[in-house]
């Protein structure tokens, strides 16, 4: 336990301790230490689904105890927030749950699975927010300071007038059709497969940046490789996976691209991918605007490029600004200039707003109503392909 | 006139000499001494509208004669080549004219305003190669060293089972909207505005490269700036704009955006815009496979990055590949290793392959079907993009 | 306290808990969570000379208990390794006591101020090893995963007879003038400045990657800005400043360059500055053989550039490989593939080696002999600089 | 010819038809279309020491007729401007010979092999002035538009003080020790190898930018590879070298390094080298001064990066410029933004700014006592090499 031994401790409880769960257990472990918290985050309890798995996963990653049952979890008194690594088809019932036994609750992203389940879950954070219960969701990379800039650029009205929008997310980790199946290309666990993985993150940030909703759009997903093999210890009926063949059947998309209309006029086109050969984790963001332009790269996570239209002509150009300014957010937190940070540094960050939320008694964002906004956005996405051209996306409430 | 002495004349017509009559006399200028060439091109005659005008350029640019008529250059005896520099709406009249005279054509590009007056040229070229005379469009961006040798790993399967092609063709040069009126901005001249532009280099390269056409599209136009200041010495009414206020009605398209389906699954995104603030000429292309990448900026003419997923895992990456080696497509007419050559040395590429075609009795590529086929394409954009959503392209033959 | 419970305890005492001293407990505190360790570390203790501050700062970081003499930290019986943050001119006296009551000792690099402190802190070194106690020399930049595997690919002779090495190590917080004195310009407390904090690194990976010390050198240091302000809440005196007159005098490089020769023939040139401006923390490595070529900057940590002479003449071009593989050093303790590293990650892996070194009983790298060998060209360019010319290294023992 | 055929013609001769011949030819034959010009460049008479080699060459580019003694090429009265591209041991009889008959000289560099012959060279284009006969050295890279910009740059201060030069030029042709023997690997005709051919460039470049002389050096050079096969049709004892072991001796260095000082104060590092492999034609260009500083690559001809630390702290950022805008230094002659130049161009630039000198009767730079001083750091250098150490360069009178 680490952070000022004078502030009130916050107990944490967290659901999942696989990749999502280290990031986010390494996350509390160092915030105390990096910042100036108003409370000191303690890893009370951690919650899988086998007692002895959990129990040897708490003791590498340093959770006190284990619980296997997340209902038992939320009802722990010991226990002041919920930290939800779970798989999206259970934010919904654990978020909600964990709101009205009072815990405040961060869930990964995507919100849900479903438009309808999201629309619980934000209700959901309505209702707690009124009873002084936060809840907040982990779109980790607007805290990028890279992006966290941007967006006070483009607030500030930096970039003029928005034409542009352009986000791609591209991976590669299925460019091999021997590449065996999972849990992520099964829509049963995972929704929309790399739409709602990727591209909930593409037009999270899209909105953020630009503040305001998608209109509209059209879409279409693609499967490149449609069966793939089992991997060798899998419980294949488990995962829907035929036993015999040894081939199990990808029901997701591969890849989905989509184009979009803002209110504003702006247009964006979005690209997300499994199948980007040689994109490893590139998530690009380019805006245009008439005055200026920025863009942004991922798996360069401590550069922002900014074009400032305003500057003499001869001497315009994209400027690599290397984010590790203690000016720029969160950064004085960590090393001198130059000293670059990592991805798992977004969880920090987010989490450490989620400390201050709390103690300051404010809803922090993004918001379970922005995960909704986001989620129908990907239900439109989702129609558009099967055929519908262009689909408006509906306005959903943002508390 | 440069050029082994002993080699046949090749007499050039250029109807046309501002920017791309400018591009082409350099590159007519240059390849004798460049190339081993089996004639020698000679500056026979140049057209434009106005002759002190037209006979300054010719004196500057080093054309023996002028001529104020098209119709009398397509007529002259003199003339073998015609090279066509005029606006869009000329190219279909002035081909058909010269190839009926027997001449052989070089067109810019794209090769018309409208799919009719496209076909009509890539059946006046077909009848004409049957009688020995070759006609040949300026898609000159296939003839950069760089996309030469990527189309040279992709037909030779480097890449895989390819799955993604990715081209943005971003330019700013309307991101002011004090940006005065031109021809480029009204239809009439110029047809789709940026969709032709620079689009049909887009969609050009993608079906080059990938070596089929586009199946199907979905895509969307947008114009930001919908009235632009006249320039102070334009004829207003010839331009279609209202003289009294001073402003014009900008009815092209400053940006497009559209999302294709190949017949071989491959799926594409495309974007253009004039309006991507600081992009100059930045025409990128991406195309993921299932054993490769290569991405491409015309920004950076003489590099090409190819990933290639076949080498051992702890060292792939995109390796940039300086495209001035002697092995490397034209380029061992040039300099050494290291010296790079600029954006005006495709002409030079593609009028040397013009002359080596035209000497072997062969029809060059790009043929006008292939620019009918391009322009089939841009026009299921603009259907799409009236509301259409999805909108098949038509299959235009291949003579 | 992480890591698996089963495995024994590894008590940590630190000395010194500002800049160095937080990125040490941060690869402590992370290091059982990451990586199956054969024993648990533990932040017993943190000695700093004012108790209060030394309390908050243990609080904030997460140690157990506090000293403010670095003496009685080293006698203390629940201590089994002693971690010197101090300034260079505490790391002999201290090492060598800590060596001396069996601690084992991790020592941030430069090793000293002095050859012949560095001489005696190697011979202490040499004696501890065998009574079975381990020391290890910070030099974190040879667990950068590009620099490990760029090691390994000249180890296993992928680059040929290698010709040239280019190491510039430029960071610019001093290129203002008016950026205030501290202990770093003032040679009682740190040597030789920019020279002993930078180049030490810049030396170490030069010879570490080479496999062979520098044989001789010829080099300059230049210091920019004699005087300069003191920060306003200075111990002038302490700090060799002159109260009244509120500046204070650089007795140490900002910048200095040398070359270098290698018994090999390999040529080497070296840079250091603290004021290249807009370089913030790049650390160029660059190093040419008859077969490849590799380049690294430390503001692009996760990345590598390769090129592989031997691939085919058209295809050859430096690659840039995302050190993100879990193929790759020490990466697979982390996240999937993409997702990036920092610098801090680099503290995380010598301390992870030293760990598995002292439970396996062998004596880590880099070993005191190695900084013993780094001070010596240190030395040499230090003399060389004062009018020297070229200076012959002295071969110093490596146990 | 091309140009304004109003205007009056300026009769070229060029001695030498090789690679660089290539070049000037291009660039004569261009300047006229590109550039308003107050004479029309016409290629009269090109030499070469074989006739039947040499109206070959001349057919080819286009030169009217030829020659195959120099001397009678110099003393023709139909003939303006001599056009040095002979090997340097030719510069000085050529040059001063020229220069006597009242021709105005365009001399590539390096200016000479020797200061002695520099010196007399320079003597003879000051004497040549006073009767209005100009003459002009070809370090051509001063007109890569960005270099000259950043020249521009600094003369006006924007860098602020200047504390670091650092320019390496490295090649890679001479990586493999196959690669045979040639010309410039022999001291007789080349001078100091790749430390005349390359270096000279990069202390020109140095001076140039700085606007002051080198003060003093120390270096190193080395030959990696000391004996190369011979080329299979080579006359070997022409070029020094043993008919029977078909090996030549190379005695001339393949790489050199040095440091330097200038009398501001700033600090020079310098590297030149044919085997630094991977590295085509990359010559970069660093400068860091108090307020800012530039960066540039000749492999990316058309980029600069300017650093300004005058901007807002968290703004502040290397910034690509693409030097293609109107406003660049020669580039309105060319194409639109964006659209790319390459390494011909930058002798285009020289010579139209010759042909506007010898109009307007002034001296062009670089002029010959800029070639005297660059070979009078080439000479220190040398000696430094030979074991000298640190060695002062001689002040030559700059007229």
């Amino acid at each position: 336990m680490t952070g000022d031994a004078s502030r009130p401790e916050l107990r944490i409880g967290m659901i999942g301790y696989l990749f999502m769960g280290r990031a986010h257990t390494q996350a509390w472990s160092t915030i105390g230490r990096a910042f100036d918290l108003p409370a000191r985050p303690v890893l009370r309890v951690v919650c899988g689904p086998d007692r002895a798995d959990t129990e040897r996963a708490a003791a590498r990653l340093g959770w006190a105890e284990v619980e296997t049952d997340w209902h038992a979890l939320v009802r722990r008194d010991d226990v002041d927030v919920v930290d939800i690594c779970a798989p999206a088809s259970l934010h919904a019932p654990i978020a909600i749950e964990a709101l009205a036994a009072g815990k405040h609750v961060f869930c990964e992203k995507p919100l849900a699975n479903t438009v309808e389940e999201a629309a619980q879950m934000a209700e959901a954070a309505r209702a707690a927010s009124g009873r002084g219960v936060r809840s907040m969701l982990g779109f980790n990379y607007r805290r990028v300071p890279a992006l966290s800039y941007a967006w006070q650029l483009m607030r500030d009205g930096r970039l003029g007038e928005i034409r542009h929008v352009r986000v791609a997310y591209l991976q590669d980790w299925l460019s091999d059709p021997a590449a065996p199946m999972n849990w992520r290309m099964t829509s049963r666990v995972s929704g929309s497969g790399v739409l709602a993985d990727l591209g909930s993150h593409a037009i999270d940030l899209s909105q953020h940046l630009l503040g305001e909703p998608v209109n509209a759009v059209s879409g279409l997903t693609a499967t490149f490789v449609a069966q793939r093999p089992l991997p060798p210890d899998v419980d294949a009926p488990a995962h829907g996976l035929d036993p015999d063949l040894r081939t199990g059947v990808v029901d997701v998309p591969d890849a989905a691209a989509f184009l979009a209309r803002f209110a504003s006029g702006a247009v964006g086109t979005f690209e997300v991918s499994r199948m980007a050969t040689g994109r490893k984790n590139s998530l690009r963001v380019e805006v245009n605007g008439s005055t200026g332009s920025l863009a942004f790269d991922l798996e360069r996570i401590c550069e922002l490029e900014l074009y400032d239209a305003t500057q003499p002509p001869a001497e315009q150009g994209f400027r690599r600004i290397l984010m590790t300014e203690p000016v720029h957010p969160w950064v004085a937190a960590w090393w001198p200039p130059g000293h670059v940070i990592g991805w798992e540094h977004t969880f920090s960050h987010e989490l450490r707003d989620l400390v201050v939320a709390i103690a300051e008694g404010v809803d922090p964002r993004p918001s379970f109503a922005d995960g909704l906004q986001v989620q129908a956005v990907l239900d439109a996405v989702e129609r558009s392909s099967r055929g519908g051209g262009w689909v408006e996306v509906e306005r959903r409430p943002t508390w």
